[in-house]
């Protein structure tokens, strides 16, 4: 009896943590025979394009639980419905068959849940013995129902040193015009967010800061940037890629190419140029720099945090007891019991609750001016930052560990 | 009997441990009875606007230590010869007669060097009795004579690094297309050349490495990426900003806008995109990613090189004993006295012969088809990233301490 796992969307820095937890679970508690992964997700196992994890040595593993981004590679496949296209679940269901699968598990985002619902309801449906469970991971922490998402934390670490990094960087002059940061988050700004953790002596280094959930008014901003430059001779701001008008639309969408993928997302970037042109425009200072952090956020793992990979750990380890407890069609997600030392817990979701659904920054952790994080915002998101893993270090750089490259 | 220090152009990640090496060793040497600093280099001087590091605690100076960015603040004033304007030159040495100054020290690139080769002249020619000393800083690694410069270790360990990381992250599907990151280096490849040391199981995860050493030839470097994409489905590239035509012209110079700062330099940026956009119009692949490291690579102290830190320090308490014995209108270089075990000391340079000149990457470390680093590159490369600092943590991020904000 056997069980698989392989990982999908994009990618984090601690996605094959959570792979890694699961097998090391697995070999203590000996509950599958083997752990399967099929490489490059979904479309890795209708290929075959399947390894043995359970034949790793210990320190094997040990180096791929600190390599970020997907160990196993991933894909964008969606799945059909399997009344518009049986012939995949069935070609998946027969593999799964003959490799003695018993569980599956997809680690993912919110697509990667509509897969675990589909497949457990068809698995339901033709009384297949084969149990599946959902792993969350993405950087944008919008799932819903779980307190955070593994990944996130990691970015937010990543984003909090960079802002702090970047502001000393940016006001070593007497007039340093203004500076912004661009962090992503398509529709959810959680990762903006955390760039409000950053301090010296105290104080927050960001001025301004700008999530998807307020609609930006550019007059307003304007305004605060002006008085802001005209007081300090610097402004230091972080905006999320996903930034809406009043009409929900995306500020970048009018004078930007457009352009959708797979699952119908609007490709994003350039909010920072279009605020830079507004500064410029307006004449406030022609000193505008602009910083895209980019896929440096989703994989820098050698400032990730030691508590996002110990959770990423965490949820992957409780899969497969939740597995071996006859679940099916769930998502595992994670509990905050305390914020103060802080600890946490997993609880079963639904997969079909989670699949297409967004979990938004709250509104009231943001300022009254809608341009900055709220003390309790910052509560939440401190613990998620907490420590630094112990990388393996060789040649003087982290030592990484990948299957499928 | 007093010193003064000043930092000046563009920051680096370490510029503030030569300041801390240097009022340390002052702390335990008793050569001078104070350390002052001027904020923002000379001009600070010259509007008065000065601390005194002396009256720094133990713990305020480690922290000071570990900060990226200039910490006293900077400047990119250039001084006149005094034969045009003397009375830059008065107002100077009256300033620091007031201040009972007998050492003058400038911590940076090749401009301060200028500055200290024309303040020590004009000290000289009329008896004078201030000693001044250049402290080398530079992430671009282009001063003459010494064997490198206190901040490239830094910057060629986050490059190195993040090589790594978004090397992993850029290749997880099956059909990945080709990333492209563009470093700095205006002048010379150095910080390029720097990614080659990003090794996953001994191979080097770059595949093309472009320096401004190397006249760019656009229709070889489309037959390589096109070659590699067909052969991997995947091609990471990597260029300095600085690329350069068989006419030595910069390649991004026919289609984007010019600006030059007050030293002349073209302001440069967009080789990625120029590059991106040639592999698209050959329509080798429309999937292209670019990431432009920018300033992080010069301020993440959160990676930096333990080695580079230690440098830094070094030239530093240096300098402050070449001031006592005398000497005026040097730089301190680093020799590299051993390679493996490295060991380095350092020795003086006339200013002068530093100033306005350029140290550029051997091209006999540049592999024949030019776009790669030989073996002998990698090893004069690899002993300045050794080590990572023990970081001081505050609100579980790095603790950093600045004067001039």
């Amino acid at each position: 009896m056997n069980c698989i796992i392989a990982q999908s969307g994009g990618p984090t820095s601690v996605i094959n943590s959570s792979v890694a937890g699961l097998v090391e679970a697995n070999n203590d508690l000996k509950i599958f025979n083997n752990v399967f992964a099929g490489l490059n997700g979904i479309e890795g196992i209708l290929d075959k394009n399947i390894i043995n994890l359970s034949e790793l040595t210990k320190d094997q593993l040990e180096t791929f639980k600190y390599t970020p981004s997907s160990g196993l590679g991933s894909c964008r496949y969606k799945l059909k419905n399997f009344t518009e296209n049986e012939e995949e679940y069935t070609e998946l269901m027969n593999i799964l068959d003959e490799l003695d699968v018993k569980a599956f598990f997809y680690v993912g985002g919110n697509d990667s849940m509509d897969t675990i619902a589909k497949l457990s309801a068809y698995a339901e449906e033709k009384n297949i013995d084969i149990k599946f469970i959902g792993i969350p991971k993405t950087i944008d922490n919008d799932l819903m129902f779980t307190d955070h998402t593994p990944g996130f934390g990691s970015a937010a670490k990543f984003i909090a040193t960079s802002t702090l990094e970047t502001y000393l960087d940016s006001t070593v002059y007497i007039d340093n015009g203004v500076f912004i940061v661009e962090t992503m988050g398509r529709d959810t700004g959680w990762l903006a967010a955390s760039s409000a953790l950053a301090t010296v002596d105290g104080k927050p280094v960001a001025d301004l800061i700008y999530l998807p959930e307020v609609a930006f008014d550019t007059e307003k901003f304007l305004q605060d940037v002006a008085r802001l430059y005209k007081e300090k001779k610097h402004v230091y701001i972080v905006a999320s890629e996903g930034l809406k008008n009043e009409d929900g639309d995306f500020i970048t969408s009018l004078n930007s190419k457009k352009a959708h993928d797979k699952f119908g997302h609007t490709q994003l970037g350039g909010v920072g140029n279009y605020l830079k042109d507004l500064i410029i425009d307006k004449e406030i200072t022609h000193r505008v720099k602009v910083l895209e952090l980019s896929v440096l956020q989703r994989c820098s793992m050698h400032i990730a945090s030691k508590t996002d990979i110990d959770e990423a750990a965490m949820v992957g380890r409780e899969a497969l007891n939740y597995a071996k407890d006859g679940n099916s069609g769930y998502m595992v997600a994670i509990k905050r019991d305390a914020n103060m030392p802080y600890k946490s817990s997993t609880f079963l979701v639904k997969a079909k609750d989670v699949a297409n659904k967004v979990k938004y920054f709250p509104t009231e952790w943001i300022n009254e001016e809608g341009n900055f994080i709220t003390k309790e915002g910052l509560k939440y998101l401190r613990p998620l930052i907490v420590d630094e893993p112990n990388l393996i270090i060789e040649n003087y750089l982290p030592k990484y560990r990948v299957f499928s490259r």
